[in-house]
């Protein structure tokens, strides 16, 4: 998930200390329905623990806010930054990251208690204009890190053989029928690429900067559970032809035959098992899965630039304007539609995570890690249904390796025109 | 750790009911200081979740004692046996050894109210005869599950850079001077070997037969610190002459170069971490190191039938049957003194883990996994700071790989006279 | 190594006919200093027997030309395709690649008659028209092969402690000292990128398209042996700030500190081991490597597009066209000079190695595995000193893995301007 | 395979001398019919090239005779010994073992010259009483490795697809019918075990001392693959319940279901691919297999000392004092009886590879590895098609890991009466 730094523009201060408590408020409200026991679980390595998600936005203000900007702030434990942070290296040694699963101590009530000791002690950097961008940067990151601790603690609740539910499935709108796919067109030619508004953004989803495209089509819907189950049926995944050589060597090395979370004609919900409905968009498929996909429907996935650029045409941007209450993502994660191209799911592009032209990493221990995961993944675009309202824009980039599913990810399709 | 199967002789009813009521007691007791997550955790595959070891041992007793003896008796619940069972093949699939940290759920109050609901229908049974052999076998099973639960606690607190202490340190009797090492000597002969009286024994102790010892001498006491830190300075752990080939491909690739739970002067104990006093008996060592150390220190380490022999002479036995109250072994598991065959730690034999001669595993369930750890193992003999009193006995046969060292193991030299 | 097929564009039939026996001679004469061991051995997974290389270019002409253009020609021997084919998943099973180095048998002598065979059924379809366009790909494919074979032989011999040479080192040119680095600058802008002309090439380098350019200014030489030296010395292989998060795991994983062949202040090279000159270009190191130099150095990778965009301005081109005598490239394999782009070694560019605009895999066996390695491998520009004279060009994409380096892989800096 | 020392026991000089050329002799004839390339193939880290065993054995002579014993004797190649020693660490520096394949030079006809350097210079040593000891040594040394060869390269030809064949099949014996199974019983009591007479032994065989023995018998024949294929028709290889829980997790993570070599109704043999014959013995299984036959066959392995104290009594012996003339053993391994206790395989006992009573090392680098393969290992008696004749004995061990299956290894039953 994109861990990146805030660029140059920052919310008005009054926004954001209302921002501040309640972004705050949700990554606790998230953790109400976890037992001590539950909130410990890490199933991956790729994931970790509710109570360190809960540690870890809280080690990020005190760290980078209280401690280098608030005069004779003291920590709250001097050996906890050790346990939380995350890839900081320049910050000093940290925990293995598989190892996060044996935080059975310090317990989540005293977690909480650290959270609400930085949380006044942050009232008397609300105001402070030099701190309004790390602080919405630090909200940004908090963010992400809500949409992890959702889909961390679903794979967790995944192994146990129970299935247990985080909570009672709430009464859903129906899902609508899917329909014929059609195609938003584009022309083609040049056009801006970017961040371009004084919004909050990651690092890394600038220099906004000019690319050109070929004429193409981006589908006006996600791919549906309907749609991948007539690809198993016929013999997707045991058809070489259709897959990347390392998507072939993955599916065959780990016995690949379906999305993560089907088991016969169900899937594992943040409810525990439940009828997968067909006409939803498909989920919880690796980028080798969505490319094999691609090739079999005849199409291809669009570039990051190519989808950015539909993006920006028209009314596709609706659905993140209109937004929903704050708890909308936590208490029904699952992808509904299909046709808006935010809140659903990630989307596979074909594009790899590379910089953009003249980016340049920012400097000092907050900005460390801004480059660094520029090999070897590709980038998503849109926002899923376990996203923040709120958090979603065009620009916005998330990236994973290919082989990863155990976010809410699946695909709309592309092609030339 | 060897879970093993009763053979033939039964203590007295009236004994046994006392003895399931305290050994079922014990168990809670242990629990006592941990926090759901920490009765979760699960640091390596060797080992178990504390509340896993909580309902394993539940699960016995609802399996093969009321399931099987009492009419009309219906399973508390229908989907744990699958979870708590464990080399049970025979009693169908069971959950993955290395997942069960995963069980976040059920809670260990749910589990407790098994326990309960279990022994409740229990008493029905600790009166009838025909159930007294299993009830025997279900408490020493869950004997050994006590030791487990607290050396599985011990490494997952390890894991923990915080250092936990699970209760603090009891004031201990302060340790003896170690002295010159002396030695109890055995002319050799016709010795019976094994499980020879009317209490308790599992089924790899019999049969007794009669073995052909050459004459020999096995040491007074056990290798202390001070002298493994002798050994470690001397180059022990770099010099290939002394260890076997395939301990050597283990130190080094491993790269091992001192006990486990070592760190500076200290140790990792249930009390965080501690001073280690010198003259302590060193333990959490391997197969591998204990005899390098051996060869190093130009003795051997004895075979199984030479430390039963040993154990069957004389008063060696006088500590086991002093015996102590039954959380002796729980609040201050640290060896102390070194000088008793039991009650310190367990001792590595030579020997390998083989059947004796007219060995034959029991039939069903409860017996089809006798015959199964049979092979790569080695036997240690004697008992830890962590066998419940009364547990210990001179055929007891421990097992355990040559690699493992979370357990309290420790050494005591022999030689050829 | 990119394996890729023909796209449309072929050389006049007189050209071909005389290219043909060119290019097989060379494969013949880079075996003669092998004796049938040397030939037989594969070190790594990545790298194949020479013996393999000589048979799988004949498999080529037999089942592609011969097979399916040359009517009642029979299979040399029924069961070679097998062995013999690489990625070819539609023409049937093959040997794990792995298990090349077990093919002792058949023997070098064998796979002679059986080129000489199919050279000499091949004379029929040399001035075939229809078939022309394969023949040139067969021979594009076997110079790709014979490049491989270099460096293939060269890992195993640099396995075996006595560092055999396999032929004695040719006086070579002196190397002219590296001197300061200066730039080609270009002004950004709309170019057109990939194959353009008449001449053969792949198909991964097309089609031709525009693509947009940013200003920026690429070096003008080869980074040398005593900049990476410098790096070094630096502590570069110890700073994990220089490095793309993968890159640091696998050095740290892997232990790297130093370009592969270094040893103190030698290389290994097919002359044996041999003093490094440091005016010459650094050479086998991998993506991670030329990455965290490149931050180090304060400058960075050049994309593809740059890269070619300088090529084919000025005079960039002259070394290429220059050329030199087939054998050039296997009696002398060390990057000498560095000036020129094309010849002393491939140079890593910061571009995934994905489709071009509108590129469509072709049909059947033969094209099957196109698009298949277009995932987590990085585009190479350029040609090395093992690369045959004349297979190089502008549009040329090579590509390998990020921590591949056994190939002569180095690196040019680019900058933005 | 066992590698020991001479313990005190020598033949006569003249005997010896004689022995001497033969042994060398048969090696050479051993590389007869290989290629250059097929002599350096290494398969597995288990084995090694055959080349490599050519050179091996030279350098036993030359290090521990012509170096220490002869006089201004100089090396013949100074860099020679790092490459063929094999666990001596007192020796230096080694080759790792799975590298042993790359040693494409030096060629096999540049260690024909050591050898024959190396056998000239010994003759000046046959007749010096002093070193006799260490010539019958080295001696056994080599015939055990032209065991080693001869399987060796049976795995390395059995990873070639075409299964070639190392020499045409000599026309053999026909293959009597295995009749029922009859038993060899014995009354148990006291017996000496391990080498007493004045022939040459490794010091593993001794010291000879008494052990006592239950009844028991043991099979009069080797179990048969008409036998093994019933076990399989039975589902012998998905049956847990017959398994070693290490064992279990062998056939089910490796994927085993038959012996190695075999392939439908054929075996892989040095003739290649030959049909199986029913009543021939069982082989290349590994101990894991052997002990769920004998469970599943309602019977047990016998112990070492069992199966020694039967080849100790009647006429048991006969088979390998008739012995066959050298090269039998090269030139068609294949078991043809079953009934002999030697000659056909290698047979598992459930006895662990460890010392006996007051075994001590012998002091030196001769004697440096003596006791270091004694853990994890079981004993294995007889002499297998590929054991030069006049190599066997009863007190010989030989002893493999659980899991090994590349040697000519078989099965006799045992039970208690």
């Amino acid at each position: 998930m994109a861990e990146a730094i805030a660029r140059k523009h920052s919310p008005a201060t009054r926004n954001l200390a209302e921002a501040y408590r309640t972004t705050r408020q949700l990554t606790l409200d998230l953790l109400k329905p976890l037992s001590e026991a539950d909130a410990t679980l890490q199933s991956i390595e790729d994931a970790s623990p509710a109570k360190w998600h809960l540690a870890h936005t809280t080690w990020f203000f005190e760290t980078f806010l209280l401690r280098d900007h608030l005069p004779d702030y003291r920590l709250f434990d001097e050996s906890w930054p050790f346990l939380f942070n995350s890839y900081y290296e320049a910050e000093g040694e940290r925990i293995l990251r598989g190892r996060r699963g044996m935080l059975s101590r310090p317990p989540v009530s005293e977690i909480c208690e650290w959270r609400a000791h930085v949380d006044q002690a942050m009232e008397a950097l609300l105001d402070d204009t030099a701190c309004q961008d790390l602080i919405a940067l630090g909200l940004a990151h908090e963010q992400q890190h809500q949409e992890l601790l959702l889909t961390d603690i679903k794979h967790a609740f995944s192994m146990n053989p129970l299935g247990p539910a985080i909570w009672d499935r709430a009464p859903l709108a129906p899902v609508a029928p899917a329909g014929e796919m059609g195609w938003h067109e584009h022309p083609g030619g040049i056009t801006v690429i970017g961040h371009q508004d004084d919004g909050f953004a990651f690092d890394n989803e600038g220099p906004a900067h000019r690319t050109l495209l070929e004429p193409f089509a981006l589908a006006d819907r996600l791919v549906t559970n309907a749609e991948w189950s007539a690809f198993i049926a016929d013999g997707g995944y045991r058809n070489a032809a259709l897959w990347l050589s390392d998507g072939w060597a993955w599916v065959t090395s780990e016995k690949i035959d379906r999305p993560l979370y089907w088991r016969g004609e169900e899937q594992f919900t943040h409810s525990g098992w439940q009828a997968r409905h067909p006409d939803a968009p498909v989920t919880h498929i690796s980028y080798f899965e969505a490319d094999a996909y691609a090739t079999w429907a005849g199409h291809r996935l669009p570039t990051e630039f190519e989808w950015e650029a539909i993006a920006r045409s028209g009314d596709n941007m609706a659905h993140d304007v209109a937004g929903g209450n704050q708890m909308d993502c936590a208490i029904s994660p699952l992808p509904r539609g299909g046709h808006s191209l935010f809140g659903d799911c990630w989307q596979f592009t074909r594009s790899a995570y590379l910089p953009y032209p003249r980016f340049i990493p920012a400097e000092g221990a907050v900005g460390e890690y801004n480059g660094k995961f520029m090999s070897g993944q590709v980038v998503l675009k849109g926002a899923s249904c376990a996203t923040v309202r709120g958090h979603s824009r065009a620009s916005y980039r998330n990236f994973f390796y290919p082989t990863q599913r155990w976010q809410f990810t699946g695909l709309r399709l592309a092609k030339d025109i």
